[in-house]
């Protein structure tokens, strides 16, 4: 049994880190941090967890909890992440780290859209951990950065399109839409259950959600050359799920091209995306609870254009799930272990 | 007192209809229509008109209903408002037509995308009914066809952007998503509860959703030019509500432009369009209920690109409200009579 | 133009207030006051007022208040408002409040369930403003206390029932479900949409609910009789709306009794009372938005009881509309002038 | 692997129980019927299913049935379960039937809430498929009668303090609150979105729920006295749970006793119920998706009452998940098997 630990689990992405660990075979719980929790049962934080899951929080130094544990999710905030994560390595230990802290590969481009990068060494053998992008470097690296959740959806739908040449990169644009638990479970006024119910809206318009440099970095090195996007987010009044709704124009090449079998000949071997029949379309409430992206097509003759949609559950696939997949692939346990869910629907 | 009746008044934009006009001091509802629900109270269909209204559902004949009242809202599917519609007008009697019957200003537009049309006639004196666009028109007209919801969200959003020239028309991509009040009453396994609560999904996608040639001629129309836009509806969890996010790509005198300035001057005059303030974003909670619709400018300068939001209540400004905003200026009552009510927040 | 100020505009209820008085022709709002706000215009913190309530948050004085307006109410905490109604009633204003202060008539009650009361003397002045009980009375008073949520719908459920000795009042259970805007715009992790959103719980179980002196206080007056109840709040995923279900005992005069028309007569001059024919059933979805109260009955044969069920919007009729009625007859306006409109559904 | 039949997998419960053997490891799903949709893959209909159910829905008569599985669940409308389920005993397979055909012990009560019972042979083998009492009977029976949803959250409620004489039975009162999926996914005005969502309702009050007849069986036999209560079901806007409120009046017995040992004494050993500590109350979103029923007590001193509050997910403990319990049961798998997923939150 892998002895693991959760830094940072009381957010919603470390509890369902504690939700989906529970039925996991190979491991076994070890450790949980909280400051603002420290001595509370994880369960009193949230409840779902009572009788299933025994751990109480603490708050433990890097080196404290080196002595508890062979495996880390650090689930902080960014900046904290760089922090907590170079203790934890150089004692041997391996890390998923959920942050932002290694995601971006090139230090500056952090810098412009975070703070100053304190760890650029760390930073250098970090690896993005998209597992249908990375598995093999994945299985071998001690820090995997995982990816945003808003990232996943994207990249996920757009890897084939871009790897293939099939479209004018310079025309993507990308329309998403998240659940409400992507802002976390910190008290504010605009995540109030009566700002957001019955109620939608955009944020972040305009080029400035942070999640861009991320995208735009994995879209660059699929496309083989630089790419700009236009993204907009927006909040929906639901607990869990993003949709995102990509728009591009197809050049000569895509124009001809099967995209669907391409498709489904991409992620035929990948067990959490599933690519669609023509026809159909994704739903956040079919991939609800579930560590699935699914993935659909729409090519717009009357306009030349694509649209790739893409559904998955931010909290699993966009975040906990994936780093557990992750976890999976860096310690030789079956990439799909204790994630093979069903979705729940209703 | 200008006798009104409703044909078609168990739909929710009939429902929405009675409510507004119980309150709206130059009118009296002397007839309401409903097969379904014939010899039954309205206000026992929509419980919340209890004790306001006071009118019994009826089946009646064109010719029975020109005894009844001399302004009629037709909210009947399309089809069966060609039927009836002609019979109110060679009486004399005003209509606002709520279907999409006589939107097309082009017959054999509308019957690549409905079916047959059978009333071409009529639809020659037909006037698109966006107050905003073509207020002398309705003023003057004994026919208004009331635009659908998307197409107002979206031509309110673009109007001045293709008036003064400033975008790639072509560039237009449109992503707009709507309560679920959009699909009607009719019981169907697809808006029900457990369907669409907690989730989010597109349809329609690919250039195949009927309000395209509707939103498409009147942007053409504003551009002077042949316009086509990629369109993409989705449907919300929410019970009202439009909110569309449109991109485009700027050319050189757009890039120029003050265009929020453009946006205030436009519709400063106007009661229903808020133009927001620079940073402020539109929800469709800060409309709901109301005959408003917010709209926000953002350019996205590492793109080159602007994005219009606009929010709107699907039910008020998308149908029922500017129906009695057409009425008030058919007849000359004051444009914003009845609908000054402030949306419903929380 | 009678000039009134909101005190405390920055919660729901005062919002509330600010878009009920908008439309209101008698009144012009001429100051509202937010700590927090002040500064900022209340439509930038409420932005569905937008371009219709032009008032600026201000941090005022007592002293400074009189001089703005002469009619005020006060939608400040608990405790807050002891400070500040003696302050305005000193100089002759006349005040709604909306906090708990000066509903229990009983300061050693009241001292039982809050704190110290410190202003004895103006409440033994206040009315307890549920105007279809004390009509007379607040129409004569410059201090009216408004009632509470849950109260309102429990007293005006069971008020005939009571009056008329119809039951056992030891055998009264009330089982109530609110809106969670009921639980004010505070930045709290509780009432975040995610804790709330597709759930439901109780809360305050077993006599702990600060509304039950309020609720035993009027019964107890209305059976003459003192009277102690069991009540249960519950939180419901739904921003406006209370529904309580009251269960008693018939005794032998209430078996023989034709309840429903000792309800329908009792009720019949009010604006905002709806008593529902036999069979129909009360929804929060058919008051939402609305000052109206609906009430319905049903006789449970098998087990001798009766069960009494009314729906309101908290804050409407219990809260900012109840206020509103109260202004208009402390100030002789009709006494349903600016709260006609029609509930909103869907 | 037992080869597993599922009799009507087109509602909510069917699919479910398709959802939850998937990961079952003693069973395989060989079967599925749905006259709506025969020949559609089950993945169609549900697509939260898709590439983990791989099962094409057939329209099949009881003896055809027969030579495709050796265990059925039958997820059927009553009368069409006492159709079914003696075809399938007679040919030796194990049945749990989700009707309510089977649940009435007796006939007569039975036709007085339904019809006419057309299958009493049958009826006498058949137990009542509450694990946590009749453990022993299910493991030996071919026939169980999985309990409805209303009735498992109040019998588990309840059983402690009628088995050990505390409350006055005759004071019971139970007013319980469902998720709409309780109302099936048939085609329906009254469970469409716009008609539930934000808002909430009492339906089927004054002792006429169906559920009735069968609550009463089972607290009779536990309190071992004819037992009669007064139950109000509500209508939730939520997706899936049942949170059920219930008031009784202690007697002596009952005041003195620590209650919450008891209840923490009588389920230590079930799997799926959990009594929450003094002070913590239970509420549907924490047991989402689960098979667990969460319990809580509040003694309310002031009136003499207890008040047990108790809540399941109605799909899983109040349906498929029980029913799956039931089959582990019947079959000599352990018991929890397959049903260890924690509660999915937020």
């Amino acid at each position: 049994m892998l002895k693991v630990g959760i830094v940072g689990a009381s957010g919603y992405t470390g509890a369902e880190l504690a939700r989906i660990l529970t039925n996991h075979p190979n491991v076994e719980l070890t450790v949980a941090t909280s400051r603002q929790y420290a001595g509370l049962p994880l369960s009193k934080v949230f409840p779902n967890l009572r009788e299933r899951v025994n751990i109480v929080c603490e708050n433990l130094s890097g080196e404290e909890l080196c002595e508890r544990a062979d495996f880390f999710f650090t689930a902080v905030p960014h900046k904290t992440a760089m922090e907590i994560v170079p203790v934890l390595l150089k004692k041997g230990k391996k890390v998923v780290d959920l942050s932002a802290d290694y995601r971006i590969r090139d230090a500056k481009v952090y810098e412009q859209w975070y703070q100053e990068h304190s760890s650029t060494d760390v930073l250098a053998e970090a690896i993005y951990g998209l597992p249908e992008l990375y598995k093999n470097e994945i299985s071998n690296t001690n820090l995997t950065a995982n990816p945003g959740c808003y990232p996943t959806s994207i990249i996920l739908a757009l890897a084939p399109l871009l790897r293939n040449n099939l479209i004018d990169e310079d025309s993507l644009i990308i329309d998403s839409k998240s659940a409400t638990s992507g802002a976390g479970r910190a008290a504010n006024v605009g995540t109030l259950f009566c700002e957001v119910n019955d109620g939608f809206k955009p944020y972040g318009v305009g080029g400035t959600h942070r999640h861009i440099p991320e995208i735009e970095q994995e879209l660059s090195l699929l496309a083989n050359k630089e790419t700009r996007i236009s993204f907009t987010p927006h909040l929906l009044p639901i607990s869990r799920g993003i949709l995102s709704t990509a728009y591009a124009s197809l050049n000569t090449k895509g124009d001809n091209e099967d995209i669907l079998s391409l498709y489904q000949d991409t992620y035929k071997a990948e067990p959490f995306v599933r690519v669609l029949p023509q026809g159909d379309l994704p739903a956040t409430q079919f991939v609800r609870g579930s560590n699935f992206c699914d993935i659909a097509l729409q090519k717009d003759t009357r306009t030349g254009r694509i649209i790739v949609m893409s559904a998955i559950d931010n909290i699993v696939k966009g975040a906990s799930g994936q780093a557990v997949q992750n976890m999976n692939l860096m310690n030789g346990f079956p990439e799909a272990t204790g994630l093979l869910n069903l979705p729940l629907f209703p």
